[in-house]
């Protein structure tokens, strides 16, 4: 278990390279192949196993691991390092024959079918019986192997599964509520079941939230997807804590979906050694860019002492989306250099070989099925070569300049139904807070509500609706300490029960606002509102409107048309040692980038439109990272010389950047 | 029983002013600061107890009243009256647990899951056994209690089970179906049933429309329709007649929802002693004053010897639409004296205090979560003062200009697939009519076919589709007396089973057209049709062209262009001493409003663009009613001089209405 | 059985015309007067019958075939032929009442209930020998007599339950799976099953492709089309070889719905006496003639030694489009003229008679509501009239100018999810290339891969995606004999167990490409890529990239902007005598029209816009038809002078045609 990360002890001296490999798909003669190859393209990592389960158990207690072991043979002969898999995450076709009631059911009471993957409850005891047993095979019979690296728990929990509905899960959620709440009185207070007669007489009563007539109750709801995050997460660490019994010394993590909303990485991340990724970009989305920037400062955030590794991306072209845009020349390279400069380890992709058959034969390949004639290979070969120079990254670390609340039952309780405006997205509102940073070359992490902000000198909130009375002293302490908060609307409403704190709105963080929110005042889609600032300025707010009674804080600016014009829309409020700025509107970019910049004072570096910027350090060295999104060549004036460490040359003045191009600057520093 | 209305009997002398109130959801101190509040606002009635099903009888046969005689006993020291509900839109979770095929079923076999409201088959026995339980309960251990002022019934009955679907239902429609038709012949008959091989040998065989591979039989889903109307207004008798059992002397009702296509309220107005109802206006749609106004004519129009209340609306905002716009400064007012002005009796609003919790807590109340700080409290207060001196009203009546025929098995019948065009939509379609009606101040009841109409000058008929025999007739001897009628296409063509008048279309209304319709064309959506007026004027169809042979009556215009260029597009009739205009296609406002204007004749006023006029009249007074419905200010020519009741002062030559202003022009009368 | 055609022996010499008549809904004396009115209008044949179950056997094992034996007489005595229905499509309620796992069930386990027709699975061992008991009682005791011209099976086949998913469905499923592939290896190597662990040990595990989780397994997916679209042949060959077996001299048809994608029509027609359509364009669709003609070009391909029916279309409107857009004047003629330019033996309608109840009754018939009066009803008239004429016609064919490869199985497997973009729509592409056909007056017939494509000078394949090697060896023969291919992009990918011929895309054809096709990039909706063609025009593709690393082909075009600037857009390549052209993006029309052209050398007729023209030929005459699909007059410059057939006038020089004109030029021709 790597509890505190040493830097260098793993997965230095080396960028882990590689992807999923799965050899049952192949021959023999394919696996010798493919193992030449991995060697030709630098690759020091393969996957293996993840959905092995149905040739490792061909029937029920009957084992094959003859031909994986044969396959680990290879890969370590070839030197290549393996990341095995715990096949959980898709069951034979004989588990759901024997018991069928292992398949999941959705809300309206339809029972999944097997044929795809993730096809059981993971509250069934047979799912768990025969789960838990063909891990504890396979950590036996080849945990000692000497290619293995990782152990790769299950794969992208709940992905298609979310929560299930089934009746097995009604008795697991009972005992859920049982232990969380004690008695059932304080079950009906926390979900205000005195609304619509629901009152319940005993746990025994209480039903999933299943497809009902009218509104649902929002507590039931909340709690159902704390439960089902919970109840994945108690099948992470019963396999962790097997393969932990067998292989103390494997450090263990499950790949991750970015923003991915069932599960409460958070609270994951604290079960894990480290973290991993997957993220496939859309190469039609202008925005993704800015979309990976901050999936991987994410990642990187929910375990800031240990290094993270992107468990998955694509060389080209995915096979889910509707139409599945490729990636044009250069821009998987960038878009892996990406996560190297928000502190990846680690840089795998889905898959090694494209499939022949089966459902995603369409989904592009480090081996396409035009082998190494297709224009991925090319690219796979070339950034296998340079990451095999860039070992010195993988003890560098990333300072953030500032962090943002992010929280997954602020996320889950802000976008159930009956709120004032469904418009109102929880990832909508971090990107609008996240835009004009990483426009910036502005570096975020992301902290939980009650982490510990001390080292950040600015603190971002958007919309932090769900906020318990103890995280909100939290963020008061903060503040008064000396810290900068800026709070956008919507935020402090509830409690952790989605129970509004009564009074003018904010609840605990009523007194950093400056005023009293009376109501709120949501806005249509298209429809904007006009904001004069004092200074003279005048932009615009759209989604909504707080409307605030001003008491003590300082208003920047005000609504300057529309039935609430002359109400504060924003206002700024010292506390303590620090201050706030509360924003009653959702501000267009560049009002709220001006914003921004003013609380986050003067750069060292001017940002280039279109370079993303983001530097990592050592003891001795910083690592300047510029990387260039545009189709066209991009001039990038540099603060100091410096040598690029991709070319070897120095640098220095104004750096040329090709379309797609990358540049990491090194430069000596003091010893920190 | 309220059989005949007696002006100033009930609720006079006062208009009545309050909103629903849930105590279960707070405790006595906050009740008794509730009730002081009430007096402050001048609330005079709270409905209490709709969904107190679980504290009242917390299990099954256990009761709870003291809770609520407590409450009622401040209420009532308060000066407030009470509309006490029957706790039955909303059973506790005991019931479904002891009986989960309660639980509704929808048409593709879902059984719903209890955790909202309206959880259960109203043709289950024991729902409707332990309903009658606790409202037996309810009435024999509160009836007497002197705050109560009117029964509540259930709670906005069939809003989200509009058909139930269960093998209940099933059993149930069986046997409606055999009083309906007594043998299975007729039934068959009625249905078409030699369509597809679907004739039936007994009614045993008979399923509710459930989810089928192809079309459906509209004869089988109209019936259902009916029998799911008049399986809920069962539920309704039921609890009447054991109310009324109690309590004779107290008044009941039960809340509508305006043009609610699940319930023919027609029918149902006759079961009660007054009709409520509850609208929810979006703030959002322009044209929500007007839709506003056609609620309330038709609330008015089903029984048209009572006054009327609204049940529910909102001060604020709702919290049950996407995005839920906010009521401007002064829009709830505005909004309440079109109640008042089209005949109210109440002005009452879900609800008193908002919920801290539950599903509807970011519904506004009269008092919100910021108390009395919110920008809604304020106009609270200012309405409870006004309308505390508006008593006089309360035994005004409105006189309608004219009326507008619907009815609810139409409704049904010709919104079923299958039919020309899915674009033509009923309410639609009331709406074009109406529209020119409300912007030229005319004033419409709603009338049934076969009702009465000899009091009104002019009749309108927006696709009257379904008609029977009987109420053709109705129709033709209301014109050959000397009524005017204005038909629309697509009226007369089926009878009450939904089968087609042989012939021509038009059926008993055939002679009224002037010309044979040989046959009907659909417009598609965004096309139109030119039609010339005989005098030269040019005007535009949408969405239908009927084909007809003229014959007996004068083209007014015809079709300009497209294939049917030269067949008439609106015709006129003399039919006995009256006449009948006949519109083939669907006239664009300004034509059908030229239309209307030359039909209904000349005005004792001429509308003021933006602003609402309705006169109520006593014996001895008339009160012109005009509300402002834009944001900028209106200058209203006034026919005659009066005494504006809000203000108190005398009006004259023009009367200046300020954005969202009112006035009532109160002006003395010969009595009638 | 009419296994080759002899010309002239069925069903001339008269062209046939009539339509569906349903008795059962009319009382005796509306059958003598449709019976005279039959007459009048020219019809010689009546579709009695089709769903008439449940009044032929109104009780398990009860007939009553007095009432149709009336009717047969009638129709007789009036000079109509019969075609005699099975009535197997739509069960009576009794059958389902007695068995209700009879109602099928949708692939989300919904059962779907009878009311309105076709709710059965065809696998139900009880519908199966129910539906046997009907048809060969209707045989036994109708079948000799001498009304019956042709046995119309069923109807409809899987228009609305294409793919049933019960438990019955299962077991049918295994047992065309253990037929298909011997040993469960065999279908675990087919379906790739190796991915995501889905290996089954025994068919016995296997299922029908119900809802999964993730995305499902195409294999799987693909299987159970085939696998349902034999369901449904075997029940047609039962009934067809009962019939045999009783009446062996009458033809059997059944009806077809064009391109309809669940069943395999070219497998059908080989099971078949001849083929029969029903076609239902839009008026409002522009595309409307062209859908029609290649509609009607693949009816006559699918067994192309013998003339085919339009079974049903419709007069002036049809009621089960959301807006139902009504034929103008002259529109039906000419589209019935559509088919007969392209082979029709016979112009049929749903129904003779409209339907005063049930679920159709807003379908124009011949006979509208309104009688003889309806503007139907004249055209029904005239049409009789003409085609009574024509009768020289039913042993003339059409001889089409070039061939389009077509398959059923490559649309079912190429619209399956997981593919690189799901815009493209197999019927999208077809259109592509059908349309400058067209508008070129090109006649194209359909072919199945690998049928005979030696009688074709040029040879169409639009994205063929899925061929088996055998299939490919044929095309690739055709070209080396001296045959011209033009294939499109994402052809040659797959087998026929949707597994990938590995290697640059192409499969079989790849060496007829010109070049390696190492990847493809598909385009979003909207986006275009620049096409420079050799010779300096410039053209747009869409929808897809062919990334071609060009070899052994001439370059006609390459891509002039974005990121694959400069690779092959379009190759040409000689293989043997022959050649191929290569398209690599979805050209514009004029684009693709122009390499057409280039393709298939010039005509002997120049295209007029908006009129279709196709020529049929006998031994001593050609016929050419033109038919203008414009609301204007069109001028035709005409090749030589010929007769006007419909008027007998002579024409020459320039052909006059008004709108929706219709002229079929007939021309003595040398004996072939």
């Amino acid at each position: 278990m790597i509890s505190s990360w040493e830097p260098g002890t793993w997965p230095a001296p080396h960028v882990l390279y590689g992807g999923d490999y799965n050899p049952e798909q192949w021959s023999p003669p394919v696996w010798r192949e493919d193992a030449a190859l991995m060697r030709k393209a630098g690759v020091n990592l393969a996957t293996v196993g993840v959905f092995s389960w149905a040739r490792l158990e061909p029937a029920p207690g009957e084992y094959d691991f003859g031909w994986l072991t044969e396959v680990l043979d290879l890969l370590y002969d070839a030197g290549v390092g393996v990341a095995l898999g715990t096949p959980t995450a898709s069951p034979p076709p004989w588990l759901t024959v024997a018991h069928p009631d292992v398949l999941p059911v959705t809300d309206s009471g339809v029972r999944y079918s097997p044929g795809s993957r993730q096809h059981f409850c993971v509250h069934h005891p047979e799912y768990q019986a025969h789960a838990m047993r063909i891990v504890s095979e396979l950590a036996r019979r080849l945990g000692d192997h000497p290619a293995i690296r990782i152990w790769h728990v299950h794969n992208e929990f709940a992905c298609h599964v979310p929560q299930c509905f089934c009746d097995f899960s009604a008795a697991a959620f009972r005992t859920w509520l049982r232990e969380r709440y004690g008695n059932v009185e304080a079950m009906n207070e926390a979900w205000g079941a005195s609304f619509w007669s629901q009152r319940y007489r005993d746990f025994d009563e209480v039903l999933p939230p299943r497809v009902v007539p009218a509104l649902p109750n929002p507590g039931h709801h909340l709690d159902y997807r704390r439960f089902s995050s919970d109840s994945y997460l108690a099948q992470y660490i019963a396999e962790r804590d097997l393969l932990r019994s067998v292989t103390s010394h494997i450090p263990i993590t499950t790949n991750y979906m970015g923003f991915f909303k069932p599960l409460d990485y958070f609270a994951w991340a604290r079960e894990q050694d480290l973290c991993s990724t997957d993220n496939y970009p859309d190469p039609a989305d202008p925005d993704s860019p800015m979309l990976t920037a901050m999936h991987y400062d994410l990642i990187r955030s929910l375990k800031k002492d240990v290094p993270w590794t992107v468990m998955e991306q694509t060389t080209f072209r995915v096979n889910w989306r509707p139409v599945n845009a490729a990636k044009v020349p250069g821009e998987m390279r960038r878009g892996s250099y990406q996560a190297l400069a928000r502190g990846a380890a680690g840089i795998l992709f889905f898959q090694w070989r494209a499939s022949a058959a089966g459902t995603e034969k369409f989904h592009s390949a480090m081996l396409g099925h035009a082998g190494t004639a297709t224009p991925g290979w090319r690219e796979v070969i070339e950034l296998g070569e340079e990451l095999h120079r860039l070992g010195e990254l993988t003890t560098a670390t990333v300072a953030a300049d500032c962090a943002i609340l992010f929280s997954w039952p602020n996320w889950w309780a802000v976008e159930q139904i009956g709120q004032p405006s469904a418009e109102l997205r929880m990832l909508e509102q971090v990107r609008w807070m996240y835009r004009p940073l990483f426009e910036a070359g502005v570096t975020a992490d992301f902290a939980a509500p009650g982490e510990d902000l001390s080292a950040y000198p600015v603190v971002l909130v958007p919309s932090l609706y769900l906020l318990t009375e103890a995280e909100g002293a939290s963020l008061r302490r903060y503040v008064e300490n000396g810290g900068t908060a800026v709070i956008s609307f919507w935020s402090g409403i509830v409690d952790e029960h989605d129970r509004v704190h009564l009074g003018p709105y904010g609840g605990p963080l009523r007194e950093l606002i400056g005023g009293d929110v009376v109501d709120v005042a949501p806005l249509q889609p298209g429809q904007t509102v006009e904001v004069a600032w004092t200074d003279g300025r005048r932009s615009a707010g759209t989604l909504w409107q707080d409307l605030v009674d001003e008491s003590g804080g300082e208003v920047l600016a005000r609504y300057a048309a529309g039935p609430w014009a002359g109400y504060p829309a924003v206002l700024s409020k010292q506390a303590g040692a620090g201050r706030t700025v509360y924003v009653g509107t959702r501000l267009d970019t560049a009002a709220l980038g001006g914003l921004l910049a003013q609380v986050l004072g003067e750069r060292d570096a001017q940002p280039t439109a279109g370079v993303e910027r983001v530097v990592r350090r050592t003891a001795g060295a910083s690592y300047e990272f510029l990387i260039n999104h545009r189709g066209e060549p991009a001039s990038v004036p540099l603060a100091a010389a410096g040598q690029d460490l991709l070319s070897g040359a120095t640098v220095s003045g104004r750096l040329e950047l090709p379309p797609q191009g990358v540049s990491i600057v090194r430069r000596e520093t003091e010893r920190r």
